[in-house]
């Protein structure tokens, strides 16, 4: 894994790509698919995701104040539906979906090791959390996988559904 | 355009598409091109977005807690782009980005004609605005245009590059 410029990390989150949730509570790691996320601020940079009360991350995240977000590319589609379709209540996710926890550098939750990219992430606010299950996040550390060039995301329309990341095209912008 | 019911709008953001947001205050309307937004709660469908307190936007929104999103397919690119390359506080950026007004039911903010998706909203919560610039919605109504059959949405990596949506597939998922 390569450093990731803290400052390019919402060019990841922006697009609005399928990712993976890990916490680690009492030694345990655990692992969700998460697509309700956003960019709040560039650099530090700072994250909005909502977990779903009824699943066993949220307890942990909200416990510990610490999470990685992994972004898969395409070719992890398969395990990351896995990893959405079961809880961690009563198995080990990583082992169960064929994912690799890695350790990070300043957060007990682990890297996915087959993600193209990894945030190391606290918690810095949880006043909506009681109202909308919504954390904001911040980005301690950013990790990419070198040997991953031009990875392609996966979206979720709902029930399953999914596009892939087409055909790439820039324009002038003034827009960061 | 037709009625959308609330319960799919997740179905729209979820996936993370570059989209335009609306105000009206004082009776002048205006326009913003948005990425920083995400799902909050299926139904009544709620929306966190981040508006920039630097842009015309900000104010018009705070003042009047009332907005439309509208989800452009990728035909619109250079128009949204030209939506993000000026200020509405010194032009009619409608006019200037070559894009279509229409009155919205429930708010005054205007629903833009040629998006393939609209929604109202309001604002529900401003508790995270002073120190995140970050909204909470809810939808009251949403419309989409039955003449745009399968429309592709655009996707901000940064910097005036973007991806359009790609092949589409589906797997098996417990996921709503």
């Amino acid at each position: 894994m390569r450093s990731l410029p803290l400052s390019r990390v919402y060019q990841l989150l922006e697009p609005g790509p399928v990712v993976l949730l890990t916490t680690s509570r009492g030694g345990r790691p655990n692992v969700m698919t998460q697509s309700w996320h956003m960019m709040v601020e560039f650099e530090p940079p700072l994250i909005a995701c909502v977990v779903s009360d009824r699943g066993y991350s949220f307890a942990a995240l909200r416990a510990t104040r610490e999470c990685v977000i992994a972004v898969p590319d395409r070719k992890l589609a398969r395990k990351v539906v896995a990893v959405g379709n079961c809880s961690g209540a009563d198995r080990d996710k990583f082992a169960a979906c064929g994912l690799t926890p890695r350790p990070a550098r300043q957060v007990a939750a682990p890297l996915v090791a087959e993600c193209f990219a990894n945030l190391e992430c606290k918690v810095i606010d949880t006043r909506l959390v009681r109202r909308y299950n919504l954390f904001i996040l911040q980005v301690l550390a950013a990790w990419t996988d070198p040997s991953q060039q031009n990875p392609k995301t996966i979206h979720h329309h709902g029930y399953g559904r999914f596009t892939v990341d087409g055909r790439t095209f820039r324009l002038k912008s003034r827009m960061k």
